[in-house]
């Protein structure tokens, strides 16, 4: 497993190349009052990271929805990116389709599966990514080509030389023995814990990516909190803890103006009962390089742990149980 | 502090005839492109509620920030709903500052403080809610308050008459003895656990309101998890959870169509490593009643269960500790 995330600069530029070499649906941009990504799980993360990196820098709002119900307002002035790894999500699928019903301007994310041959049959856009891969382990072929896709359609959340510089960071990071050593020390400290994920509201969709590759990789449940929210209920969950308590805290620290602050007040009142904290501090110079940082030490931490603890970290054997179930729920009779 | 909880009823229709019998500001709603509330904690959570109750209802994006930033392109076409119980949460003046600023049409909801007088300096229209309330309690006045707003402005999310169905049922479920037992025995079945509050995507702010509900009354933290995105990710981490854990589960049934199945499913999954599964079947016919439903058992649950811990359900030391550092972090000097 490690292998796929140490190749995620190769994987990001292959994605990013790509869409720079295809033809990219020529849409009205004036058209678009609202844009919104539709996907689940490791794909869906893709719409969050998105939806965060576009909220200072676009004058169209960003929606990302992990659902197979769609908005009411979702219409022929939607812009509606629908991104499923395999392609198969039943979920996005339904989504998928309920938004061309409604005439929205649809284009699909997928390396095959229902969701290519569905855009074929309504002659959608379809960007295809690169296939055989973990799907959780494939977020910076989905990413990369999101925000090259955005970029080329004049919705710009992330300039060419951004996008170019973040992934000549990857690829050092890759393979840079400071990350590794972060990584371990990371999956050491959280052994035997419920880790719980802190964050500020910019980089909430890395605490969630952070909580997601712990559950699927190491097979733990994680806890997510988000400041300044925090402050306002959850704080107050950790006046008096029940005893038994085992978890840890994970800060993840954007190191911005009162971001900091904040989070080193998270670190203080979480200390007070005797749960330790692990700072991660985020490298990089820009929101999209902060971010890859923190999605690849997170990533090889979780698998570092999923060794600790004697779990494959690639199999996940009831989420193939999950799926029995929403395909029996979601019938696809579209293609 | 249940006393409060009891008078819901009375509270919820004190609110809604207030706006009835008030001015509302007349806005050419052709205009407004997407609505946008701040709110922080018990206050935010109505904007969570009120943009589920408007998913399949409005045609008009509902947004909940719950944040001192605000997104890019909130901007004059935009109709902004501040609520501070208080009048003084510090990030949601701040964002409200900024939506002034940016010309958006700014509507503010409080029982007083700093969001009154800059709603008095700026000309803004505001509505005045019941004091003298602990805010977590105070949530039928401020939910009220908005619904039957929007219902006059023209954005009918919840009927006129749906919402005195609603205050009805609430009147009755506060006098209800199966309601006080079955907040009873949620809380007795809680008892010395990490709640993990699981719902479907339509009632995830109910979800997130027992979370703060019994963060902040029962002193404890809680995890929420939603379908169907738990399918892809969290599932996972119940395969093998430490082995410490403490954790039980609560699900909150609104017993519709799929998720039924789903959350079934997701008790058959976290049963299997032996966390006890609870199950809340919400009552009502609307989903507005389902969610006051929910609301009120939580809320009368962990009470019952700060007398179970032996804790004052009112007091929140930490919170206060909390807002003296965002009194530094966010100056206002606006009023």
């Amino acid at each position: 497993m490690i292998e796929y995330y140490l190749s995620w600069g190769i994987q990001a530029e292959k994605a990013f190349r790509y869409v720079y070499s295809t033809n990219i649906p020529k849409i009205d941009i004036t058209e678009i009052s609202n844009i919104v990504f539709i996907g689940m799980g490791g794909s869906g993360i893709v719409g969050d990271l998105a939806a965060s990196l576009a909220y200072n820098r676009l004058g169209v709002p960003v929606f990302s929805i992990k659902d197979y119900r769609l908005p009411m307002w979702v219409n022929k002035n939607t812009l509606v990116i629908s991104i499923s790894y395999s392609g198969n999500t039943r979920e996005t699928v339904l989504a998928t389709y309920e938004a061309l019903k409604r005439g929205s301007h649809v284009i699909t994310v997928s390396s095959g599966g229902i969701l290519r041959r569905l855009s074929e049959k309504y002659n959608l856009p379809h960007i295809s990514i690169e296939g055989g891969l973990v799907p959780r382990a494939a977020l910076p072929a989905m990413l990369y080509t999101v925000l090259a896709l955005l970029e080329r359609m004049g919705f710009t959340i992330v300039s060419k030389d951004e996008i170019n510089r973040s992934i000549e960071n990857l690829k050092l990071w890759c393979n840079s023995r400071e990350v590794d050593s972060e990584a371990k020390d990371l999956a050491t400290f959280l052994k035997e814990s419920i880790p719980v994920v802190v964050s500020c509201s910019k980089f909430s969709p890395l605490a969630y990516r952070l909580k997601n590759e712990f559950n699927e990789n190491s097979k733990i449940p994680v806890k997510v909190e988000i400041v300044p929210e925090w402050g306002h209920n959850d704080i107050v969950g950790w006046e008096k803890p029940p005893a038994t308590s085992n978890m840890k805290c994970l800060i993840v620290n954007c190191n911005e103006d009162k971001c900091k602050h904040l989070l080193n007040f998270v670190k203080e009142a979480i200390s007070r009962v005797n749960i330790k904290c692990y700072t991660l501090n985020l490298k990089g110079d820009s929101d999209l390089n902060k971010l890859m940082y923190g999605c690849l030490v997170g990533g090889l931490a979780s698998v570092y742990l999923a060794r600790f603890r004697g779990v494959n970290p690639i199999e996940t054997t009831s989420i193939s149980m999950y799926k029995n179930i929403i395909v029996k729920l979601i019938k696809i009779n579209i293609v």
